[in-house]
């Protein structure tokens, strides 16, 4: 057979990107390009549909360029075997588009108002998103997610979806546990094939979570049955459970410092700012992140922190006495209740026989007082500094205590 | 027509995070669950492969996960029509990579063995990889795409593309301008349909790319037509073409300073970690990141840096003056030639009339002096923090100056 092109697959959760690229060079070398990557959820029926595509609603998303948008109405077109006609009314969506901004419709973009025959273009604001239904599937082509496409996807879906059996999903998210552990604890649900709720266990980004899929005949009824085995799962997890769906970890650590109005001071050596960065990727986040230091070099362990030189001769910037002063000074100078340090090898130079790559030691300051770990974490260098960020935070979310 | 499911296809690149979860909260308020993700190349023939798949190369990553394997087998056989058959060579490796780590093949695991008639088991340590060819498909399916099962992928590949064109393909990145000012600058590439290259320009992560695709009869033959495209499309781009394929931005500023043999320290305020989180994912990095602080509040600034307090109340943390005594002041403290500072307002909160949200100072120091700029970034929390750190960044590779 003649290949034209590949196309990755990932089954429950995406590869890390260096994954990604390993396997886009793999196939470069044989001159086949990946032209497609995609995530499918662990179903058997779902990677059917992907691989082959029969009763699924696909919605396209252009963005912004003419030409994506050129590549869409035509694929969509030439798939279902519509006709491509002058739609007036997404001609007049251009130009008034256009309008606003001044300038007049360009030439060669009046042709995105030619779409396949009996397309609907849907209202909103010069969103420019349009669908076609046909027996076998539904298309919806927009340029970028806002708002009133939202609204609209959703009324769309709940037509199509008419008659047939609605889900439900939820995603229990937990940290500071293992894929086999979390899988031991919810064997009951693994096994049982033939239910209404399927559970999938998946590693994503550090973390591992419970993906739940309830059916009812109503999105109520789907609901209710969700909801109960959710609470079923969320016993099994305990407090290795932090929360659910697009709930983050930081999110929650955050809360939980608000909410006993405590203030946090981060000093990192091998996370190099990522735990920093996490936590203020938070809304609002200033309310208890104080200040955080890169300390890099030895030099500025001792000038932020004043790690002792001792400490730092006698049992090196990767230790536990290390980790303890840097947890212990970032919080003295910064005059705050609580604190964390990573300081760690990340790769890939710098290991020994006694400190291997991706030992780190993780200090972590609460007002009952200071907790330092050791870890041996495998995997490359954006791994160790991910694992590292995550365990931090995670120690952090455990002492500092429940909601 | 009864929706089963939903699928998002993204054309030339990833939906941003928040993006993604607004359009499967939109179709889960209707109960129809969004079961696969997919990055599409902006190109017709690979969005209808994508959506129909024939004459595709599909490579399935389980990962460590028993029942992601389980899904990838079943599917594939009943895509391809195959019975599944016991595969000694399959329960042999399964048994050895168990015997490895001291436990017997769990007899839930035995059916991993179960395989399409057809399929081909991989050689190769314990990776458990195998692959079916079809004369319409070819599938492979593996755990973890290690070293040995990437070197037999291209070998596989380069036996299926045999007989037919082969594709090379090249990713320009540029950082500090435009997408339409990138494609008015590759507007004669951008026409050029019949051509032997396409190219197509996309956004990603606040970075603009221009992906390059040569057809040739061989892989040499497109490798120089590629070639070719390359130099007149980087000779467009000029130095805002920062390097190519996995080349990261990061990597290219890093690569410059230990070239010049240049130290950096960072101070960043809004962008919290992030500049400092990216610089120390280059491996190596030690030898130019002296040190990072993050100083969210205005004690931080004082204290760290010695941000006058009447730069603070006459102009605010968030404006030039404040930007330039933050990198004067990281550079003093930490003895570096140069020096990054990042002050803003990320949002949600915090943004005035004078100063909306997405008001972003930069500071640059190199030895010859020090600049600042002001920005203003659109989009959300995380959106302007990106946008910030990439433009820092940007602004030090220019000053550092070339390679």
């Amino acid at each position: 057979m003649g290949l034209t092109a590949a196309r990755l697959v990932a089954i429950g959760a995406p590869l890390a990107a260096d994954e990604e690229a390993a396997v886009t060079a793999a196939l470069a070398a044989a001159g086949v390009p990946l032209e497609a990557r995609m995530v499918v959820d662990e179903d058997e029926a779902a990677l059917e549909r992907a691989l082959a595509a029969r009763g699924l609603l696909t919605v396209i998303v252009t963005g912004a360029g003419v030409s994506a948008a050129d590549v869409a109405r035509r694929t969509v077109a030439r798939l279902t075997g519509a006709r491509l006609v002058l739609h007036d009314r997404m001609l007049a969506a251009l130009e008034e588009a256009h309008r606003r901004r001044d300038r007049p419709l360009p030439r060669r973009e009046e042709r995105l108002a030619l779409l396949p025959q009996g397309a609907a273009v849907w209202p909103g604001d010069g969103e420019m998103a349009w669908s076609l239904e046909t027996p076998d599937a539904t298309y919806v082509v927009i340029g970028r997610p806002g708002p009133p496409v939202l609204a609209e996807l959703t009324a769309m879906a709940r037509r199509g979806g008419a008659g047939r059996a609605a889900v439900a999903v939820r995603t229990l998210r937990t940290a500071g546990v293992t894929l086999a552990a979390v899988e031991e604890r919810l064997t009951p649900w693994l096994a049982g094939e033939a239910s209404d709720v399927t559970v999938a266990v998946v590693a994503v980004d550090g973390e591992v979570w419970a993906r739940l899929r309830a059916r009812g005949a109503t999105l109520e009824a789907a609901a209710a049955t969700l909801a109960a085995a959710e609470a079923d799962v969320r016993a099994r997890l305990g407090e290795d459970c932090y929360g659910c769906d697009d709930e983050t970890l930081e999110r929650v650590v955050g809360r939980r410092l608000v909410r006993r109005r405590l203030t946090l001071a981060v000093a990192e050596s091998c996370t190099g700012g990522l735990v920093g960065h996490r936590l203020t990727s938070v809304p609002g986040s200033s309310t208890f992140f104080e200040r955080g230091v890169v300390v890099y070099s030895n030099r500025a362990k001792q000038d932020l922190l004043g790690v002792p030189e001792e400490v730092l001769r006698t049992h090196g910037a990767v230790s536990a006495p290390c980790a303890e002063a840097m947890v212990r000074g970032v919080c003295a100078r910064s005059g705050t209740a609580c604190g964390l340090s990573i300081t760690g090898i990340a790769g890939p130079d710098g290991g020994s026989a006694s400190k291997p790559v991706g030992t780190v030691f993780i200090g972590v300051a609460v007002p009952d007082g200071v907790e330092t770990r050791r870890f041996l974490f495998t995997g490359g260098r954006a791994a160790v500094k991910a694992l590292s960020a995550q365990m931090a935070l995670d120690m952090l979310r455990r002492r500092v205590g429940g909601e």
